[in-house]
């Protein structure tokens, strides 16, 4: 057995708490190297004659990736506390793993075993309950659609009459998505993200000016409550972007330092390393990225964070909003996250915290910070698959597997999941305009685990490459809309809604890529009900074999809409080039 | 190269900021497997003709456990962000690691490489300073010393004159203390850890009837109020002992509860699963351990919290307390401990926290909770060599190895090593009256990492077994006590104060067990001057070879206060049975 490839931490996503009840214990081995784990547990002061007393449950496995397998228990334990070991066996030989490293053999010495001290309710990861039935729908504001002319800033070009650029302006307000209401109801979505609506220099606005006022591009603050009630109504949520990492340029406080210097009295709003201020070579203050135009804000000095966590606090009472997307959220300190949290949480429980990182985001999904961050390792792999084809279907289960083990199963519900944003090329010219891939893209993102997104216009097949190509306004033309993989779209939305397994209820599972190289097949299974999503991912017709047992039983095609019972055990989906089914039995 | 023995996640002890300009990276290879490590770091926004650009910095190797190899650097990264990767190198092969994984080599998308994303001051484990140059000494109040009878107990015993009970009482208290401060001097220590001294039933006083009064038998407040002066005056910090996990049975309002049931108005402050209360034959509400006279503490309830909080308040206010030591730290949230820390170094930004916990407990000492935790691995270590003799050097210095690289190195520099408490055996009794062994244990954790803490009594040869049996009153006849050990450690403690090298200045490093398999030898080095500890371990003579460049240098012994001139590079150090040397050069 290979004793260097097993890990196993307590907290982060090998031991957590799922629930206020629910201990979840994974550890990780070698690859095809243990045959069975059992977890040892008990109370850490359940005492016989002297001795700690423990019982054993079976771990299952829960998925492979490239070096490791993974292993599953879940545990109430009836005090709240906990302490586990392993017991790791293969043909030869068994280990004993647990806090003092690697024993022969289990003991009755307490101290020899994992500690879960106590299940505090307060430290639980909760995101809110409506985050992973949601389906999002990501608005760039300045170019959704054009719904009142009087607000348009000068030199605006008429909509779509040219193609996007880092500084032209298309009079995208928010009376533009009030009006696109129906169409969003049609499409079926239940929340709206905005990048930042607030008074910036930008057409992106991430350059804010005033963190409490509105862009007047967009309107004023009746049309956001306008369209925040609209949406209400329809059951759409709304989420704002924060950019609270730096200011723009012409924010009034930074506006001062660069007027009066070190006389400022904000000149520790920000962090200037020596007066006067220049841009040149480089900033001598801290910026986002080298932009001296994007000062960093000072996070740790008690009027900034009272400034900013008013703003924080502010577009949630005044104007219901129902989750804040935090901009550069990684390189803000994570003490700010944690105050910023407690107040907003404060005012709506329910809030949504998304932080804006690309890494691995461990440290900020422990529950004292954000409720999730933009699954960008989710996106990286859909693209490796379908749009660079640098990887094949055993790789991507290989590479999803470690991504959704990566963060505790509560934390990878409420995950922002998305293949693509104002930040990225869209995802139909990722895939070389290949719709066939982009209908597989969405069915998999669609009945994945997380809250999945979709980046205006790429349910109609609009197209662009990086920034500013992947920020053209919208087409409301229908007839230049795709509306085939609209109704693609939408209908996979609506089934999300219908069935509680294509959202984000029971377990998910890989299936072996063995049962077929050309397949991705995967399951979500509630221990009564099975549902089975499985892509064809390449140009031939194949036939995915079913590994169940499902003779007799009903299966239902929540694809096709058809229901039959299997007469044998040893059946099989037909599968057309690049296509799909989705069953459940 | 054992790709599956690579383990590197950002933050906690792999990643983490030291101070407030310098990132320390490790990770981890299979022992003996891997030649070289570079790291590869970039600023994340620093790119070139469109790639991202990096700089190489070849990693230390610090040590090796049972299984593993560790690696260090330290980056001071300008713009304090910074994106790294891994380039492992052996004879035949080389592979890059980093946030996507194992790559055949480095590449140029700054995606692939790990991210610290910013080095945010707010976030830093900061201790306070001077723990680590602190030498501690436990004292458990009641059987210290009686310095005043009149506040004795009903049926006090006279001092000494018989076995410690778990009910019975000698009348130690603070003003004994007072008393005892220049014995105190004597011995050089600089801090007292006091278990507890509030109001409470019990001899230990870790069942908390008012956490705002002192316990009558220990004295006044005007008596703490002396105490902390005179130890002020004297160089030595005072940490009191706080139990918010639970109270103790005769708590006003755990009584009120017992009284009044459901219609309590202090029925939240605990966790009751069912009214009435019963204890038998398993207490029906959440206690320590099965404990029912130790009701668990609701810290999540704001009015419990408030209560508690201003104790932790009350006392550094009113009575100028340097340290808190929280019992049972593990069982309470994480979010209570975020606030304790924010609220009590509001007043006392020095403060130090000190958290009972047992295990690993790295999910404590982010910066955000606690400053250290009592050291019981380090004392597991110790007890395994000197006293069980389950170990020998070779297993020692792996398993210490490992001790030492589960956490930072500023976390490890203000860790509370200790070889005894009130909880365990005493150490001379641990290793069956062998007082040389005890000798070279406190010679061990007085030159170590951390900052160490001597069990009252200890230092002059008292025994005594497990709870009640370490309990004892102390021995203050001078004539039964062992004046040479007393002399062993107080020069010890001197030799700390006067070699900086012997605190917790430098780095600290095993020497490979390969040198001399009967020895256990250790340096701390500032790159100017090293200092090395070498203990032979067994009952026979031995010499340990010194593996570094003396000819010509000036040795310093540090121990025989002695000073030579290494006339050979081909040097070794003659050790007699159950002896040491400490050198400086």
């Amino acid at each position: 057995m290979l004793l260097e490839a097993v890990y196993h931490r307590p907290k982060d996503n090998y031991a957590y708490a799922c629930t206020d009840r629910e201990i979840h214990i994974r550890i990780r081995t070698k690859k095809n190297d243990v045959r069975k784990v059992a977890l040892l547990h008990g109370d850490p002061y359940q005492w016989e004659q002297g001795k700690w007393i423990y019982a054993s449950a079976e771990m299952v496995q829960t998925g492979s990736d490239q070096l490791f397998d993974y292993w599953f228990a879940s545990i109430e334990p009836p005090f709240r506390r906990l302490r586990y070991g392993f017991l790791l066996e293969d043909e030869q030989e068994s280990h004993f793993y647990g806090d003092r490293g690697f024993l022969p053999g289990p003991t009755n010495d307490v101290g020899d075993y994992f500690c879960f001290p106590f299940l505090n309710s307060a430290d639980v990861f909760k995101a809110p309950a409506w985050v992973k039935d949601t389906v999002w729908y990501q608005i760039f504001p300045e170019r959704f659609a054009n719904g009142n002319k009087e607000w348009d800033p000068d030199g605006t070009l008429p909509w779509g009459s040219t193609d996007p650029k880092p500084d032209n302006f298309f009079g995208g307000d928010l009376q533009g998505v009030i009006d696109g209401i129906p169409y969003l109801k049609e499409l079926g979505i239940t929340g709206i993200y905005f990048t930042p609506i607030f008074k910036a220099h930008s057409n992106h606005k991430y350059d804010t000016i005033d963190y409490f006022e509105l862009d007047p591009q967009f309107g004023n603050k009746d049309t956001l409550k306008e369209l925040v009630n609209a949406c209400h109504d329809n059951g759409i949520k709304v989420m704002l972007d924060a950019v609270f990492n730096h200011s723009g340029l012409y924010f009034a406080q930074f506006q001062d330092v660069l007027e009066n210097g070190e006389r400022s009295v904000y000149k520790d709003w920000f962090h200037i390393r020596e007066f006067p201020l220049r841009k040149e070579p480089l900033p001598n203050y801290d910026t986002f990225a080298f932009e001296p135009s994007m000062p960093k804000l000072n996070t740790e000095n008690p009027e900034v964070r009272e400034y900013l966590l008013e703003a924080g606090r502010y577009w949630i009472k005044e104007f219901d909003i129902d989750g804040w997307r935090l901009d550069v959220a990684n390189e803000v300190d994570h003490s700010f996250w944690r105050e910023f949290r407690k107040e907003t949480k404060a005012i709506k429980p329910d809030l949504y915290i998304l932080g804006e990182i690309w890494h691995d985001s461990m440290p900020w999904l422990r529950g004292d910070q954000f409720d999730a961050v933009m699954n960008y390792p989710f996106t990286t792999n859909i693209l490796n698959l379908f749009a660079k084809e640098s990887i094949g279907p055993r790789q991507f289960v290989e590479s999803m597997t470690q991504v959704v083990h990566m963060y505790p199963k509560n934390v990878m519900e409420a995950a922002f999941n998305l293949v693509g944003s104002h930040d990225t090329p869209r995802i139909l010219t990722e895939c070389g305009d290949n719709k066939e891939k982009v209908k597989q893209i969405f069915t998999i993102m669609l009945t994945f685990i997380g809250s999945p997104c979709i980046y205006y216009g790429d349910e109609i097949g609009m197209t662009g490459g990086a920034d500013p190509g992947c920020r053209k306004c919208m087409e409301w033309d229908s007839s230049e809309q795709d509306r085939d993989l609209f109704s693609h779209i939408q209908k996979l939305v609506s089934l999300r809604k219908k069935h509680r397994l294509l959202a984000n209820e029971g377990t998910f599972t890989f299936l072996p890529v063995e049962m077929n190289e050309d397949c991705i097949a995967y399951t979500k299974s509630d221990g009564d009900k099975t549902c089975l999503v499985v892509l064809n991912t390449t140009d031939k017709k194949t036939v995915y074999p079913l590994p169940f047992n499902l003779k007799g039983r009903k299966i239902t095609d929540i694809w096709l809409d058809d229901e039959f019972a299997a007469d044998t055990d040893d059946l099989g989906v037909e599968l057309e080039p690049f296509s799909f089914s989705i069953l459940q039995f």
